[in-house]
């Protein structure tokens, strides 16, 4: 299975689209993703809101989660918020912590233009004895 | 300060307009918020996308960390997928884990229409000595 | 299976017996556990460590989460610390999130003798096709 | 304040001397030690218990998030267990997610002798306006 068909099964994505995340690059347990930022992803202190963080850092973890081929289904994420921000571009970078076993841990970094850290993020997803249904 | 003034503020979070988020108590320390599932807020598998179910978290922590009239930022957020859902509504309840100091602790439980737990959820909060700018 | 086998299994834990925690009940998704606190649980701030009272929230998730029979094993332990102890007894209580499937949820509230929440705690277990081997 | 003086301070830790750790180096925002693994380590499974685990990764997080002289307190940890230990010697390394604020954030691996990923570990500290108590 190649990692194309899986960036486009996750095109199927709507509420990743409805926030506006684009994937840059992926390969075997990684991906890159950004999002520009809108006014619609602000929230009342006028900062982007953690849910568009989280879904940023969430959808990188689950492409980099499912790039193997076999169904990775998020069981949970950790996020924590180290720096506001309301405007300019993010990027989301998910990294494996360990060879893919049937729980699988990654570490999404939330950075801007700048490359200062805007949020970190843990993912763990379990593994089905599945492939994923292209 | 009143809880109505403060359920107003937190009307212009964009964010959770976008994504659909009603608020429908509030109190010291506790917020109940719901969710209709709609098309835009599915994944690739057609189950309700994980960053929607940390905003609606995430919100309900927010607010209920934030009655208090103190400004209290988020600082970490943790969320458990129990359960897919395709349709319906979802409810979250936050409630405090200890009384506030400092940094506030806050559980928030997402359930069904039946009452089944579909996702659980803890917020960290860091309060600032500073009231909320109405 | 009954659960005094399963609480007698868990006395061979040498870690929780080193770091002296004895279980007051347990039953299906349920354990409550307590803790003295001693001189060697401190740290350098001479309250307890923090890795004291994860071990205490741990050992209890661990135990509420094997009450089924079935194997269950740690896949993540998130715990908040929200106040300092230095003396006193410890009592632990875990609880399931949701009924027990695949992916096990719990929550542990560790409050002092005064009732007072000291630390909470989430675990995730996952549990194999496989019964405790006692 | 020099960096000796914080880790004389951390070796009054008396759950972290219990439990066998010990510092191999420091330096700002990193602390690196290690564990060799003991009879008294095991749970009932026969593998390293996680609150020894997460002991470990705590330490070393503490005395990271310390290393600036500003007394740094633990607020939340946050561990997955990627693999069971049964004996050899285990190595935690901590470093910081960012530079540091108010909110610290700390991501701690441990490994094994074949630098193995056995855990990993998120760990944040909350800074006070105050020295460390030397």
């Amino acid at each position: 299975m190649d990692i194309e068909k899986i960036k486009e099964y996750f095109k199927n994505d709507r509420y990743a689209a409805l926030t506006g995340i684009e994937v840059i690059e992926a390969s075997k347990g990684y991906c890159k993703t950004k999002m520009k930022i809108e006014e619609k992803h602000l929230n009342a202190a006028n900062v982007v809101q953690g849910g568009a963080l989280f879904t940023l850092a969430d959808y990188t973890f689950g492409l980099a989660s499912n790039t193997y081929g076999q169904l990775a289904l998020a069981i949970n994420g950790n996020i924590t918020f180290l720096k506001g921000k309301s405007e300019g571009t993010l990027y989301a970078t998910a990294h494996e912590e360990a060879d893919p076993k049937r729980i699988g841990a990654y570490h999404v970094e939330i950075t801007d233009e700048n490359n200062e850290v805007i949020a970190c993020f843990n993912g763990l997803a379990y593994r089905k004895n599945q492939q994923i249904d292209l």
